[in-house]
Parts: structure tokens; C-alpha cells; sequence
């Protein structure tokens, strides 16, 4: 089955029309009619080239919500016109400690990510931006009703990316949640941390978007780039979720957590950062990082969302607008995500 | 009251006898004789002025074990001929958040280290190569029956500093923990967590000391300097300590972890390390540190001592010795504490 979508051909190149080729729906798998895909930093990264070679051409979009049209003989968990959504992976083993316990992200023989890697049959993966995908049934999350498609497009990276760690290092009533950086993830998070019960306060570099941080559900919207800002918020906080790839200081970060917490980051800057072990040592802090989240916790999310009526702030656009759309992402002009009408592409 | 003492007279001068003045035995606090003292590589650094400038002459000696020869009139919780231990705190504010946590070490006004530290009421600590010392009755420890006094001692300094990340990190039966470095700290780690049902893995640059370690309790060991260890221990372990001071690669030694594990340095390196925050986000791992422990969990640790027969592998020496000691530690030249006979000072 050859459908339509939207492809890089080559590193840093613009993405153009293209087809490409959707395996035949074998006994585990659905046929998703994709109805919305997210725009996530890193299928500009991976485009670009930023983490090396690609198997060009490259359909990217791992936030990915649609009906299901077709189901494998085998799948009993979906049913034909259920709405799903799929996320950064499409596979993994199923057999590994990991996989075992619900950490598929984490699957000892690699999960394989919804583009530019190569399944577990040897062909390479594309994603979302296209009319249709075929995926293991398994990777196809379940969209309660409540959630507007569009808005839920992004829960599937942006949204697990943070809810997981949230989740993990005890956010909820009487935490004290700190989120560094106010962009796609940045603002799931505040919305979820403040849903779980926790106080959230927003670390930005300026306070240009303090109105929106409040509004999402912050208690608290500081600027980073203001000294002061450590001085004021030493040892306040149990969590700090950094959502930003750019360096940040460390030790600085650090310095903010009370005994016992945690900065996690969900970004991933190229270089590494410096941290000086007293930071450490001196409260028992621990620097964390964290990726996606397992099938079962996606799910977890997704009904949590729906149950608090969160989903992504989107601005909804067409595919042949994607091309500006990278160029808005990569100068931050985008409250809070772009996500694809695929119909668009039909 | 004077009493005699080892005393460093400047930075990186050799330790000499002096006397020193102690307080009066106030309502709270213990008159102790000190029949043992550790001594501990901060000693070192502390009179090396490795760590900025001291108050000198300074006493060393955070490790201490002797009896109570006087308690104060608000006294009830130590006994005239009671044995007791002091550790690398005397005071903290009791009353800040940390500290009502049993956080001692963590106080937000600064706990008060043994030696060449201002106490609460001005006065300069100075640490256990002395015959006699007073402190704050709340921080002596009562030392069990059942450990000699010599090996108790390293306890309260190398001892907690490796019980309490243990602890807190689930040390246990079905846990896999590895201990970088097989020196004062390491060896008590190893000790402790194979106490703690966990199987024990020592991480040294050699093998040079693999009998002692598997002597001491650990299941395996291994040569960093190998590169085989790394490619071999792949995703191993569940915590790992590490006791070193010198720069390791932790990206290294976090990719020993397995998904969830945390490295957690109590040895804290003059340099920042650089950590490659995808070595964290790919395993949702963890680098920590720890320092000691609070009260409570140092009687905690005393106790689990005495109930597994544990205490530190000591070669017991006279005051006089204290700078040759020195230097024995400073070359690696000691299994695996000197611990000063304190009745030689008399």
C-alpha cells in the first residue's frame, strides 16, 4: 500500500510531496488512518542531520493520533473506527526485563522508533506525516473520548515525555515542581504537574511568557536570566523538570533543590554539562534523566489527560506548510505546538 | 579544662602535641574520654588546607569512640561509663526543616562539623586526637556491645557515609550493587551492603586488592583500568557507590547501570565532571551523591553493626605515629583505617 506524505529527501533539504510504501497489515497489526501529527523538535534535529546519517527519504512525526480502518486476525485490543494515537515507537522485543516491566522505551535490544529506524522485520520505519500507518497493535494507545484529536497529538511525545518523569520523582500535592523552559514539553508539563496537585513554578530565560505560564497553571513564573532568581528560590524545590536542550548550568539548578531532590532532564543537550559533585553531595540531590515513558504509563497519561481535560495547545496547519512551520520551531515562535491537519494530505 | 592533643600548628606543617581548651560540661551536653579516633583522608585534606583556609592550630579526628565521664544536668539519654561515638557533626539547629527530618547533616543553618568549625556559641571545634571532648549530648552515639572500640570508630564517619546511600537506595537482597574504590569507605561498603543481602561487586583500577575484597564480602571484582570491565558489566547494577575522590568517567560507569540505577559519589572531586546527559535520559538513570547520615540513622548503623558483627578493618597505632600515618594513607598504604590508640596521648 503506497500513501501519501510529507519526506526529506536529504539532510537539511526542505520536505517535499512524496508516497511511500505501508506493509500489508499482518496478524498483531492496525491500520491507522492518520488524522493529526505533531511537530517535535526532533524530527527538525533528525531531518537535519544533527544526530547523524538518516536513511533518507525520512516521513518524520512521532505524535501521531488517527482511526483505526483495518485490524490484524490476532488483535483483539482495538477495533475498526477506534481512535489511537502512536508515539516514538512502534516496536520492541516484548521479551526483556525491560519490556517486562512496562519500560519498552528502555527494551534491552532497542526500541524501534516510529521513523527513521529499522523495525524488527529489517525495513525502516516513517512516521507520521503520511495518510496511514501500520504499527504492531500494541503501540497503538487508546484516545479516550474528551480530548480533542488535534490537541492530543502531542501527548504522545510531549506529553509522556513529561508525565512520565512527574510521575516517577512524586509530583502531587505538597511537591514543590519546578519547569525549566515554558516550549512544547515545557508547557505539558506545567499543565500536568498542576494537574497532578503539585506547585509548579516556571523557570524561563525572560518572563516574555509568564501570562501564558499562569494561565497554563503555574503558581510561580521566574527569569532565569535574573540572578536574583537563585538567590530567591535556593533549596525550594522536591523536582525540576529541565525541558531544555541548550546547556544550563548545572550546579546552579542544583543549588534550587531541597534535600533529597531531583533535576531531570528530559532535553538533551549535544555537549556534556559539568557538575560539580558538592552540588551533589551537599543535599543528596541526584540529576536525573528520562525518556518517553512505557505503553502501559502512555495510556496512563492519556486517560489522565482526558480525565483532567488537558491536552496541547496546537496551532493546527496544513502539510505544505511544514517547511515554515521547522522555521517557526527553530525561532521559538510557536505557542505551544504545530500539528499537521492530514487530511491535508489525502 | 586542657587536655592534650595531636594538633596540625599550620596548612601542610606535621601534626604536633598541644593541648586544648574544652567547654564546660554544660546541661545538655557529655564529658567524653576519647579512647580511639580514626583517621579519615578529610583529616588530611582539612590540615593540607586542600580545602581553603582553617582555623589553626586544628585538632583532626571525626571518627571517635570513648565513654562518658560526666553528663549534664538535662542529660537522659547517656549514662556516666556509657561508650559512646561522635561523628563528623556536633550541633545543627534542630529545628529547621532537615533537621526535624532526622536531616541533620543537611541542616539549613549549617550543621557543625567536629573540628575547625564555629559551634552555636562561638567557640572553634576541635576534633577527637584528644583525650577528652565535650559535645551536645544528642550528638553521641551509643556504641553497642559486641564491636571493639578500634573498629568502631571508622564507623561513625566511613561507616554512615556508606550505610546511608545503601539505605536510601535499597541496598537488598536481589540488588546488584557496585563499590568503585576498595579504600576506607569502600571497604566498609562492601561490608555493609553484603550484609544488606545485596550482591556485592567491587570496582577497583586493580586487582590488587581482590582477595581482601571477596574476604570482606564482595561476590565479584573487577579492574577498571580494564576496558573489558565495561563492555563485560553492561547495564549490571542497580546502585552504585563510589567512594572515590579522583575524577572517574561517569558516563562510563553509568552505562554499568541498569534502567532506573543511580551512581552516588560520597567521594566529591575538586573538578566538575562532565556527564553526557544521554547517558542519564537513556536508562532513566541517576547521578547522585550523599554525605554522611543523621543521627538516627548513625545509631541505625551502629546497631546493624553490632547485629552483623561488622566493623572497619583497622591498624591501631600510636599518637605519635599520626604523621607517618599520613602518609601511609596519602600512598594507598593502609587496609584499611588507622585508627590512633588514644590512651597513647595521655
Amino acid at each position: 500500500m503506497r500513501v501519501n506524505a510529507y519526506a526529506a529527501p536529504a539532510a537539511g533539504e526542505p520536505l517535499a510531496p512524496t508516497t511511500v510504501e505501508r506493509r500489508d497489515v499482518g496478524p498483531r497489526d492496525v491500520l491507522i488512518e492518520i488524522t493529526h501529527a505533531g511537530i517535535c523538535h526532533s524530527d527538525i534535529h533528525t531531518v537535519n542531520g544533527d544526530w547523524g546519517p538518516q536513511p533518507f527519504p525520512v516521513v518524520p512525526g512521532h505524535e501521531i493520533v488517527g482511526l483505526v480502518t483495518e485490524v490484524g486476525t490476532d488483535v483483539t485490543t482495538h477495533r475498526v473506527g477506534d481512535r489511537v494515537g502512536v508515539g516514538c515507537m512502534v516496536n520492541s522485543c516484548r521479551e526483556c526485563t525491560n519490556c517486562l516491566a512496562g519500560d519498552e522505551q528502555y527494551c534491552l535490544r532497542g526500541m524501534v522508533g516510529t521513523y527513521a529506524a529499522v523495525d524488527r522485520d529489517g525495513t525502516t520505519t516513517q512516521g507520521g506525516y503520511s495518510t496511514h500507518v501500520v504499527v504492531d497493535a500494541d503501540f497503538a494507545l487508546g484516545v479516550p473520548a474528551g480530548i480533542d484529536s488535534a490537541a492530543a497529538a502531542p501527548l504522545l511525545c510531549a506529553g509522556i515525555t513529561t508525565y512520565s518523569p512527574l510521575r516517577h520523582w512524586g509530583a502531587g500535592p505538597g511537591k514543590r515542581v519546578a519547569v525549566v523552559g515554558l516550549g512544547g514539553l515545557g508547557h505539558m508539563a506545567v499543565k500536568l504537574a498542576s494537574a497532578m496537585g503539585a506547585e509548579v513554578t516556571v523557570l524561563s530565560q525572560s518572563l516574555k511568557k509568564q501570562e501564558d505560564g499562569l494561565r497554563l497553571g503555574a503558581d510561580a513564573y521566574f527569569a532565569t536570566s535574573d540572578p536574583d532568581t537563585f538567590a530567591t528560590l535556593t533549596g525550594r524545590f522536591d523536582l525540576i523538570v529541565n525541558t531544555v536542550s541548550a546547556p544550563i548550568d548545572v550546579d546552579a539548578h542544583l543549588s534550587l533543590l531541597a534535600v533529597g531532590g531531583a533535576l531531570v532532564n528530559v532535553g538533551a543537550p549535544a555537549e556534556p554539562l559539568g557538575v560539580n559533585v558538592m552540588s551533589l553531595i551537599g543535599g543528596r540531590r541526584t540529576f536525573a534523566g528520562s525518556m518517553i515513558g512505557g505503553l502501559a504509563e502512555t495510556q496512563e497519561m492519556l486517560d489522565f489527560c482526558a480525565e483532567h481535560g488537558i491536552g496541547a495547545e496546537v496551532e493546527v496547519i496544513e502539510a505544505a506548510q511544514v517547511n515554515e512551520a521547522y522555521a517557526r520551531v527553530l525561532a521559538s515562535d510557536v505557542r505551544y505546538r504545530f500539528v499537521i491537519d492530514v487530511a491535508s494530505l489525502r
